[in-house]
C-alpha cells in the first residue's frame, strides 16, 4: 500500500520538518508549525506584524556549481530578516518553499538546511511551514514574519531635509567577495575570508532593534541592490534628495582609492564597490540632526558612519574625494536591465 | 539620470502596485504594504495568525500555451487561501512574488494580475507587497496571512474513531477540467464550463469559518492532491483510518459510474476521479456523531456529503458499489513520484 507517509514528497517534507522542530523555541509565538494546511502564529499584543519575502533563485542569485549549499540555506533567510531588520523589527517565524531537482534532495539539501538552521537559530526565527515541488533548477523562496512595537517602525519616507545619512558596517564587500568567487569558476572554500560577506551576511537585526527602540531613526532601509540605487528608493519615498561625501563612505579595507583604472573590472574600485555593490544587508538610515549626538562610532563592534546629509532638492549629489561633485546614477542591481 | 523610479524593475512593480492599491481595504489590517522593505499588519487582538504559501510554476502547476493568464491569477491566490479556510480561518492579507520572463510582462502580466485582483476581491484579501525578479519561466509563490479566532482553529489531527467524513461539493470536476485542457493542445476558452473548477476553483471560506465558529468539525483539510492521498494525511496525523463508501461519493455528474475500462484514460471514470483527482479545493472534514444533524445538505448553495466513518484500524478501506472492499491506495498527486 501506497502510504503517503511512504511518498517521496512526504520523505522530504521529514527532511525539512527536522529542522523545524530543533529549531522551535516557546518565545516564537509559533502554536502549529509544519505538518498541517498552514501554521499558527500567535501575535504579541502591543505588536504590528511585519511581512516580507524573498526569491533565492539558482542561476540568479546563486551558482550551484560554485556557492556552497550551507551559504545558499543561511543566506536565503538572512536576506529576508534583513527586511525586518530594515523596519526595526524582530523576526520571529519563516515560511521555505523549495522547488528542487531530485538530485538535489540529498547531500546538497543536508548542506542547505544546515546552514539555514544556523541562520534560524542565530535569529531566533523558527521554520513555520512552506511548501514543496520539483524543477529542473532549485528555487528557493522565504517569507519571513517579524514584529514591531505598535508605532515604533521605521519606513522608508521618514527622511527631511538636514537629517544626517548614516550606513552600518563597511559597503562593498559583499561584492567583492562575488568577484573573487566568479574568478575562481569551481565550488568555493566555505571559510574563505573574502567571501565571508558574501556567503555568510549578518543582518543587522539588534542596530535596527535599537534605533527603533530608541526612535533615533526618520528613515530606514537595508542595502540589498547597492547604495546608488537603494538611497535613490529611500529618497525617492521620502521626496527629499541626498548628498554624499565619498570620502566618507566605508569603503572596503586592504585596497588603494581609486585605481580603477589600473583594473579591467568596476568591482576593485573601493568607491565604485561602495557605491554600486549589492548584498551588504548593512542598514541605510537617517537620524535627525538633534540627536546625531545619540549615534556611536560602533554599535556592538559595528560602525555606524554619516555619509552624507538629506537635501530638500530631489536630487542625489556625489561629492569626490578628488573635489568636484556629480549626479549619482542609480548603477547598483537591476534583475530586469 | 538612471533614477530607481525609471528602472524596468520599478515599472513592474508599479504595475503590481496598481492591483495592490485597488485591492486594499480598512478592514484588512494592511497598514503599510507595497513600496517599503516590508509590510505592516494589525492582528485583531482574540485572534492567532495563520501562515500558509504555495508554489504556482509554469510547466508544473500551469502551461503557459494553454492556461489562460487570468486563471493563472485567480488560481494562484485562490489555492494558497484555501489553506486559511482549511483552518477554519479568513485570509486577510497576501505577498506575491514573481518571476518572470521579459515577455510575460507585458500583456500576459496585465491579465494575470486581472485575474489575481478578481480574487483578491472576491476574498477581501489584499496583496500586501512580495518580491520580483527575472527568470526564463514564469514561477509565482504567494503566501497567505489570514486569522481565526484563538482556540478555534480546526486541525488534522482531532478526528476520532466514530467522527463521519464529511466532504464539500463534486470531486474529480477540476481533474476532468485538467483532462479536457490537455486534449485540446491550444490556449483554452477562458469560459469553457467544462474546465471552470479547473481554471477558477472557489476556496471554501465561509464553510471553513462556519465549521470553526460553531465548533462542529474535529478535523479539517483541504482537497489538493486527491481524496485518496489527502485522506491518509488526515488519518495520518490523527493516527486513526476510514471506511469509506464509494456509492456516497459525490462524483462528477454527466458520466456514467465504472466506465474505465471503454476509455483509455482512467479521468472519464467518475470514482477514479473522485479519489485520486487534485485541485479541487473541496473541505475534507469530520463531525462527532452526535453532532452529525447540525450538518445541512447544502451550505450556501454547496453539498455537504458524507462519504464515510472513522475507524480504530489506521487502514483506509474502500467499500465499492457493486459490492466487496479493498485498500485505498493513495494515488493523488505527488511531484516527485
Amino acid at each position: 500500500m501506497n502510504t503517503p507517509q511512504n511518498s517521496p514528497e512526504n520523505s522530504l517534507i521529514r527532511k525539512i520538518r527536522g529542522i523545524a522542530a530543533r529549531s522551535a523555541e516557546s518565545r516564537s509565538g509559533l502554536e502549529l508549525g509544519i505538518g498541517d494546511d498552514a501554521a499558527l502564529f500567535v501575535p504579541r499584543s502591543g505588536y504590528q506584524t511585519i511581512l516580507t519575502c524573498d526569491w533565492f533563485l539558482e542561476g540568479t542569485h546563486f551558482l550551484r556549481d560554485q556557492h556552497p549549499a550551507v551559504s545558499v540555506g543561511w543566506k536565503s533567510l538572512v536576506r529576508a530578516a534583513s527586511d525586518i531588520a530594515a523596519m526595526g523589527g524582530t523576526p520571529r517565524c519563516f515560511l521555505l518553499s523549495l522547488a528542487l531537482p531530485t538530485e538535489l534532495t540529498g547531500r546538497w539539501l543536508t548542506e542547505f538546511l544546515g546552514g539555514m538552521q544556523r541562520a534560524s537559530r542565530k535569529l531566533h526565527c523558527v521554520m513555520a511551514g512552506g511548501d514543496t515541488t520539483r524543477q529542473s533548477k532549485a528555487l528557493i523562496h522565504v517569507a519571513v514574519v517579524g514584529e514591531v512595537k505598535s508605532g515604533h517602525a521605521i519606513i522608508r519616507s521618514g527622511a527631511r531635509p538636514g537629517d544626517m545619512i548614516y550606513v552600518s558596517g563597511r559597503l562593498g564587500e559583499a561584492d567583492l567577495g562575488l568577484a573573487a568567487l566568479r574568478k575562481s569558476r569551481a565550488l568555493v572554500r566555505r571559510d574563505d575570508p573574502i567571501l565571508r560577506k558574501h556567503l555568510y551576511p549578518e543582518p543587522r537585526i539588534d542596530l535596527g532593534r535599537w534605533l527603533s527602540d530608541h526612535r533615533l531613526a526618520t528613515a530606514m532601509m537595508d542595502l540589498s541592490d547597492g547604495l546608488s540605487t537603494d538611497l535613490a528608493r529611500l529618497c525617492e519615498a521620502s521626496k527629499v534628495g541626498a548628498h554624499i561625501d565619498a570620502t566618507n563612505l566605508p569603503t572596503v579595507r586592504g585596497l588603494k582609492r581609486g585605481n580603477a583604472k589600473s583594473r579591467t573590472t568596476r568591482t576593485v574600485d573601493p568607491l565604485a564597490l561602495a557605491l554600486n555593490g549589492g548584498d551588504d544587508y548593512e542598514l541605510l538610515f537617517t537620524v535627525a540632526r538633534a540627536k546625531t549626538r545619540r549615534i556611536p562610532r560602533t554599535l556592538h563592534g559595528v560602525p555606524l558612519t554619516a555619509i552624507g546629509e538629506i537635501t530638500k532638492s530631489p536630487r542625489l549629489i556625489l561629492e569626490h574625494p578628488t573635489g568636484g561633485s556629480q549626479l549619482l546614477p542609480a548603477a547598483g542591481w537591476d534583475p530586469f536591465r
